[in-house]
Order: structure tokens, then sequence, then C-alpha cells
């Protein structure tokens, strides 16, 4: 199983700490803003000073695109020098991505196969059959949009059909129909920790991508205490802007990493 | 408003028509396959077949991202080449996106302000909060999923709330809570006509994005039948793969733009 890789760098540097790689070309620190590829220099300088806490990166696409194929190129460079570097690190391609089946398999092929990442973050809304480029590569996992963390998360996501909200429908259905190769994992935002508490308990093992600390507010300490799983894994706990763009990148990361290490208990 | 350049168009050429410009590297012509760029190349070629009967033209993202960095390069290519040829011509991003507002800032600055789209295909499932970059672009158009052409799209869209389904809900919100710049739209598939009918009764005069003609066998009468709106337009008739990989694409383009001329009664 795909989260074996996960689960396996998280035992051995004990932390569930997942360092977003987003290197807004605006936010750069001064001295990468002139360089030739100024987005791919300040991902390998975050990658050298957070990797010894990190179980997983996490680069979000829109920071690239917003660059266009320049930036693209330099997320490829990153990949490239993740898998040469640091090839038990889990990679996330934080894309948000979903179409019909057949652009499915075009999108499967660009972040699994071009850019060889681990796993993508999908959304849920044409359903299972449309997912199934994804859902169907065992060697892969699909993070699906469940409860995210934005202010705004709850218009749709709170809407109750026969009693059940959608994000707990959507829950119910990735563990209990499409995660036929056990490759599945959920988003489910760290400001919402008493949904995220109703999560585990429908979910089991399932692991979670829990974005929302830092900027955006979510505690470490609410989501441990909930959301970990039998094993005392089950959580990825995400932080981006909070860490790389510190004046010590490798401090905060530290800190992050040591709080979880305190609410995880082993 | 920017659907008065779509409209514009439409009136200009008496048609409806949106090739969509998915040029996956494996299915181009062998005469193609060879050119140093060779999805711009073939993009031209089809542009220039059947520019004289589209109103808009509607690259798939995933055509390009599963050709990495070198594949975005040739979709700005075909933007720039679209924006000096033919600036005229409605371009639809069909990327399919949305994530948290901050991070479709950088989404929109990629779409609307790096490659230069008029409009782009976007998820309801995290909110109108979460679109906001998106929403308040009053010189861009945002075209939200409601009912998607493909078989499962019900598995989550028909999902029951008092009554009313998820695609009805979104229908419902987008036209009187999320279309506060008149800049939105919705996409509809084609094959499903009954839906297409009662969102057209939801969302009054409201534009409809509607794929899945030929290869998913939706039909163009049982459309417009139904669809348009009162100023006999509201329908963007997208197809992709029926024109521009049929041996005479030119041909299929004009067959199609008659068949709707034929319906369109004006």
């Amino acid at each position: 199983m795909i989260i074996d890789k996960y689960n396996e760098r998280a035992k051995k540097i004990n932390s569930l700490l997942c360092v977003g790689l987003d290197p807004d070309l605006d936010k750069l620190p001064e001295r990468f803003k002139n360089l030739d590829n100024p987005q791919f220099e300040f991902n390998k300088y975050i990658i050298e000073e957070t990797h010894e806490y990190a179980t997983a990166f996490k680069p979000n696409m829109a920071s690239y695109e917003a660059s266009g194929s320049k930036g693209l190129r330099e997320l490829e460079m990153t990949m490239e020098y993740l898998q040469e570097k640091h090839p038990d690190i889990f990679t996330i391609c934080d894309a948000k991505r979903a179409d019909i089946g057949y652009t499915n398999e075009l999108y499967a092929k660009a972040i699994f196969d071009t850019l060889g990442f681990d796993a993508v973050t999908l959304h849920p809304y044409l359903g299972r059959e449309a997912l199934k480029p994804f859902l169907d590569r065992k060697d892969k996992g699909c993070i699906i949009l469940c409860r995210t963390s934005n202010p705004g998360a709850g218009e749709l996501q709170d809407l109750e059909f026969s009693g059940k909200k959608l994000w707990h429908i959507v829950a119910e259905k990735v563990s209990e129909e499409w995660d036929y190769n056990n490759n599945c994992m959920l988003v489910v935002g760290a400001t919402y920790p008493k949904e995220l508490q109703e999560i585990r308990k429908i979910v089991g093992d399932i692991t979670l991508l829990v974005p929302g600390f830092g900027t955006q507010g979510g505690s470490v300490k609410d989501v441990m205490e909930v959301g970990m799983n039998s094993k005392h894994l089950g959580l990825i706990m995400a932080s981006s802007k909070a860490i790389i763009f510190a004046e010590n990148p490798k401090e905060e990361a530290c800190k992050l990493c040591e709080e979880i290490r305190k609410y995880k208990g082993v």
C-alpha cells in the first residue's frame, strides 16, 4: 500500500509533519528573486532546512502555474531533486483535480507519471466513476476533499441529506466504496476539529491530510487528540507559509514537529 | 459583461459552437508528432480549419499538463496565437479548479493573467467564499460545475436536500448569490437534457456550457430545444474529439454548426 511509504517515514523520524512547498514568487526572500530558477532554488533551501522533520512534502500547483510553464518546469526540477536526494519522503501534489474519466486519465499521467508524485488531492463532485483513473492506481494515493479548511466550507459541505451532511456522506462513500485499492485518504481542515473527530469514527484507520494550521488558525493539540488512528498514525499535518516564509524555517519545522511528538504520545 | 464577448461572436457568425482544443499527444495525426511543438502546431491547424464556425475555443488543461512544462508552454503559444489572430473568439480554460481563497488568487492569476483566458471552469465544493478571487473578476467568466456529463455524475449531484438535488442547489446558489458581478455560468452535460431543462428554469438567462456531444452521446436537438435563454443564446455547445480528431475537422465543425443553426431558429 502506498500509505506504507508515509507510515514508514513517520515511524523512522517520529513525525507527522508535511511541509507545503508553495514558493509564491512575490513572497520569496530577496536573495532568491533574481536567480535563474527562484522557485526551485527556494524549494531546495526549504527541503534541506526541513527534511529531517518532514514525513511529506506537498507542493501546491497554483504557486507554480501562476508563473506559467517556467513555474511548472521548476516544479519538475523540484521533484527530480526530491527523488534523487530524499526518495523516502512522501510527496503530495496539492492540485485538487477532477474531471470526467477520460480527462482524469491525462491528469493521472501528468501528476503520477510525468511529475512522479506519490499522491494527489481530488474533488469528489463528479463521483467515483469519474475518479476511476486515479482510484485504479494501486501504486499511488488519492486524497479526496471531505471537509475543507476555509471559513465558507459549510455552504455546500454542511447541506443535510437524510440527516447526514455532505462531508459525512463523502467520508462514508470513500471509506466504503471508493477505497477498493486501499489507496484513499481524505482532506479534513484543522479548523474543524469536531467534524474531524466524527470523520475519524466514520472512516476507521484511513489517513487524513489536515491543512489549516498556522495562518488559518487550526490547533495541533485539537487535531491530534481526536484525529489519530488506532496505530497512532493516520494524520498528515500540513503546514506551509508558517514554515517556509519564517525567518528560520528549520526552527519552525522543528517546533511544529516537537508539538506533534508531544501529543503523539508514542 | 464578459458574456457580451461571447454573445457578439455568436450573433456575428450565427453559431454557438465551442471547439475543444485537447491535443492529446497519443492521438495526434502522424504528420504532427515529430514537430518541435506538436500540440501548438496541431492547435494552429485546428483553429484555422474551424474558426469560422467557432464562438469559443476551450483547451482542457489536462491535455497539456500530461506533457509537463513543455505542454504548458505550447498552451501559452496557443493563447498568444489566438489573441493575435482571433481576438474576438471567446476563450475558456477547462481547468476545473477550486482551492481555498488564497490559493484561488494564484489560480486566477495563472489562468486569467498569465495565460490570458476569458473564462475558467470551477468546482463548487468549497463554496462562494473560497471562489471570491474568481467571482470578483468582473472582466472574466466563472463557469461553475453544476450537472456534469459523466455517467456517474449523480452519485453526489443527485443527493436530495429538503427535496432539492445538489445540482439544483448549486444552480440556485450561483444564480441568486454567487453571480454578483454577472460573470457566472454553469456546466451542464448534454447527456442530461431533463436536468438541463430544469436548470434553465432556475437560472433565467445565465449561459450554460454544455459538453458531452459526440463521443459521450448528447444530442444537439435535445439540448437546443430546452436550453436556450430568452435571447436565443445562453448555450456554449462544446465539442472536442469528434471535431479535432476527425478526418476533416472543418467539415465536422461545419456540420455541427449547421445543426445548431437549424434548431437555433433565428
